[in-house]
């Protein structure tokens, strides 16, 4: 009972604090964008040509709850069971992350000038706290959970603001500050959670839950084909520019798609993957595509990588996750290290071999929407390609860094419930699956 | 078999009749729209800029099948049982609201003129039939099911007519002509239809049906955060303020979500809401700002109206629906009461507020879209406060009227079917978990 | 454990000969459209006013995964055992087609120049596919399933090119070039690859497959209501025109579903329709609109057609599908003769009618969106309704011998797995429930 009440409490006070500051700092623009653009929205090409502004909001619509798809996706591995604790973590990020982002990139006067552009910024966010939880589920009960989202958007953002605006890093579709972050963070949060005596339970016999995850795959895996795409050139604004990321999160898809098809019969008993498994490689394809999406000039780039993307994932599952369990005490019971962190990596990578290789000619007119520095002069290629390189281990080091510290406030007693009946609770709440899931 | 023949038979006259009436009345609008624009959908402003002609259509392909989004919600009550009865009302209504609210609206040279906002004007009505059998789900059988909604439609419309046309209030999400019409005309049906010997059959026991319904309750959940908001500015034209009318839904959704987990565990025994419960607080934040949506010119305003939302709802399911049953003798299985027309209330009362609060220095130009009367001055603030907040005694004493008359219709005896035979065929298509669902 | 091997290998293999042609065909156009219009596409109105451009393209993100629905159509009979295969398809297919159509297309100096518009082509090919694949699931092995593909692929191309591109004919829904020539194709293949001793195991004691499946119906129908009616208008550009399209397959919809409540009862024993043949009606009267949808100018002829088709679609189950399999020896576990077949020789149909009876007076400006032909004056009605009505039997021809000859193909001894032990693995992965399903 008392545990019951203190999640109500602390949801009770964080929703009144949410209205509070919301009342003191948080105005709507009072017109639509010019001026209070923020910078890694790039959107100053967007207010050239007015005709773009209402196709443009549309999108936000859909994609403004893109974080669902993440949701969607460890449904999967879940079922019904996390989806109540997702969409609390879903609704308090977006309002702390609308006020967190708003003090970085939209404050003026004392004021906060929110619109959709902020909407959909606290969503990037939304996603990579989405992406952390998975790494912790089952372990952390829902008080811990809401403690971790109101570090990691602060922790986010600060990454975010560093990379995008100051470093001027082209990341339109947040291979490192979503992908990459969100799977580190959490990783580090649960190596600092460690229990060694908790036992992996398995549950194979109950076919309903398995049928029913199933279920959720299937949903969740068309889901991200038909709205991730989209997602992934959210911030890139010419028509064109927007054209080939998408086209090459298709094709990069497709690509590791197919390529799961032919790890996991070589890997696994099974003859045809399972629908989990061809989740995480459409996630794993989508996430390689972050970076590296508006920079490919050519379809068979993205096959590749998607390709390589799609080989890795399972390879990781298969090698590197019981490495992380046995010799660095980290568990992962969605496999965020496969899904996001390697993907994320990869795609970094891949974008700055093919910043290397930017030249105007190659790009034309898109240059300066993709590398808005290099087309203005301000920046060698070499110069790009290497602040491109350094955003990674920056990245990792700030993820781990803030992936230790939010663990060690995790841990502290007070938050602990006792052990016997938290884990029971626990149990019954997040029916977690270990292992491959 | 006579009572499935005569389902049959039923569909096949209506289907005729509609097929027939099409025939005589309805044509294409030769050009699209200008001129046979009606005055509910404000569309003289859109055809000032011919730009957004083609976005705004696009955007009702989406929104025409909201009412999907409520279909998709009491599945995660009734689960697919219902399904195809609703789909079936569904398919039914679409056709004869598109003809009733022609001869209201679009109805010239004896033709009624029909576009892609007459199938919105359509949709909108249909969602109000699905809100109401929600109240009677369980207890009347197809047949009367079809009957409820030629009847709901024709009073609707009326309703509708009266409020936008003749009154011009302004009601764009439709707080009062869809969720609190709904609502308490479902509730008078289901008043006039009480059977006081239904025995409240508890089906705990099948785990695997409750299973399947949270499967549901998910999917409805993420189905109306994506689309709803949508909706909510359905009709609201000028880019500037359907932005606002979108944020305010998502910032009333997030905090009612909130809420539910403050007050569920307060309430029950469990420590975290079942999914339903959450489903419950997502439509009523988002019927809480059906009225106000656009009129809202501060974010924390949305916060605070969807927290209250989202205490509201629990609270009516705990201590209201109870009294509403033992006292009143009205069911409500599904709670449409606690969801659609409480906060519909509360809707409609905060937009009265807000329109005695509307001035020209808040609202700018956006004081021409949600206000026009006020804006050609032909109105003063507190006349336009007036008229929307009689517009709410108005929709009740509609809905009630009309509630009781439909009732007394299908209580007819030529409509009720032996009852052993009916009632056991009911429990096979129903499946309805009473109470508390 | 070899024929698990043997997939991945195949896979592994057209994986990168896939790359490999897109490595020196596949490069992405340099400027969006302007030029490389496939005459399929009649992009040429579309270039005219440029506003057209976004929104347009944006439709495309969604439109790209139509074949989704079929897919989410078939898990309403299949389940997730054959979802896993679906998606192969679809990654396989994609690719192939994009390269396939390309060289009839899009083909210019040695380079294959694609875009958006390749995609949605692309896409129309692998829903052709998804088809096919209906009347053969739970009898062929995944290697066959992906030799299908590869063949009808560049069969469905070549029918659609003959047609579109050098006999001028009007089918922008597809009504002939995906849904006719898809099943019957498959129905060929069916043929060819009949089994007398294959028994049919009835399964209706598993209570849980036949919930989980009508969940994926319901959700499979609902996604059809919502998506594919834009579908059905893909390919229509005028925002007028288009606007009828979209309109005339909604009524379609409406009218089929209620035909269903209206034949189901007699048919069969159940007083309500099973949520798989409410699908199957939608789906019947989104294919008869595939033709006609942009030709009709009245909105009762799309409810007449629609209702039409919702009657056939039952009757062709009750008393076709065994006639196709007692007297032909062609077995069609998922009717797709009755669902794409019938109703697509029933759209085709009525296109031709529509051609006779259009007139400039009625159709105005759609005239030269519809039929450019007409509008220049280089064909008479007379002749292009002809044109069309021959269509069809080429259609009907191409789709036979192509089926004959993948059959024939598929049926070899190499691609025969040892029966005992394949069958067994057939009957564990694609859980098949023959007959009405």
């Amino acid at each position: 009972a008392a545990s019951r009440l203190r999640l109500s409490g602390l949801c009770f006070l964080i929703q009144i604090l949410n209205i509070l500051l919301f009342a003191v700092f948080v105005r709507y623009s009072p017109e639509s964008s010019p001026g209070q653009c923020p910078p890694q929205l790039n959107c100053s090409q967007r207010n050239q040509d007015s005709g773009f502004q209402q196709p443009r909001f549309q999108d936000v619509h859909i994609r403004v709850l893109l974080s669902f798809g993440l949701l969607v996706a460890f449904l999967g591995r879940y079922g019904p069971g996390s989806a109540a604790i997702s969409i609390l973590i879903i609704a308090f990020a977006i309002q702390w992350a609308v006020l967190i982002q708003g003090f970085f990139y939209f404050f003026r006067n004392g004021k906060i000038y929110t619109g959709a552009q902020s909407m959909v910024s606290a969503d990037f966010c939304t996603a990579a706290v989405l992406i952390s939880t998975g790494a912790v589920l089952g372990r952390v009960n829902p008080v811990q959970m809401l403690l971790l989202a109101l570090l990691e958007v602060i922790l986010c953002t600060l990454n975010e603001y560093i990379l995008l605006s100051l470093m001027g890093v082209s990341d339109s579709g947040r291979s490192l500050t979503v992908h990459t972050f969100g799977a580190y963070f959490g990783l580090m949060v649960s190596r600092v959670l460690y229990q060694p005596h908790k036992d992996k339970r398995k549950r194979e016999g109950r076919q309903d839950v398995r049928h029913q995850m199933d279920v959720f795959a299937v949903v969740g895996t068309i889901y991200l084909w038909i709205f991730w795409p989209s997602f992934t050139s959210a911030t890139t604004v010419h028509d064109n520019a927007e054209n080939w990321a998408v086209l090459n999160t298709y094709f990069s898809l497709v690509a590791s798609t197919v390529a799961t098809f032919i790890l996991s019969p070589v890997l696994y008993e099974e003859s045809i993957p399972r629908m989990v498994q061809i989740q995480d490689a459409t996630l794993a394809g989508l996430a390689v595509m972050g970076m590296a999406g508006e920079m490919l000039v050519t379809p068979f780039g993205a096959l590749i990588a998607g390709f390589l993307a799609g080989l890795i994932s399972p390879l990781g599952f298969r090698f590197f996750t019981p490495v992380l369990h046995s010799r660095l005490k980290i568990q992962d019971p969605c496999g965020v290290h496969n899904i996001h962190g390697l993907p994320g990596i990869l795609g970094a990578l891949l974008g700055t071999l093919l910043t290397l290789l930017a030249t105007a000619d190659t790009y034309g007119d898109r240059l300066e929407l993709v590398f808005p520095l290099l087309a203005q002069g301000s920046r060698t290629v070499t110069d790009q390609a290497f602040i491109q390189l350094s955003a990674l281990p920056l990245t990792l080091l700030l993820a781990t860094l803030g992936g230790c510290l939010t663990g060690a406030v995790l841990k502290t007693k007070a938050l602990r419930c006792p052990p016997d009946a938290q884990y029971l609770e626990d149990t019954v709440l997040w029916e977690v699956k270990l292992g491959n899931c």
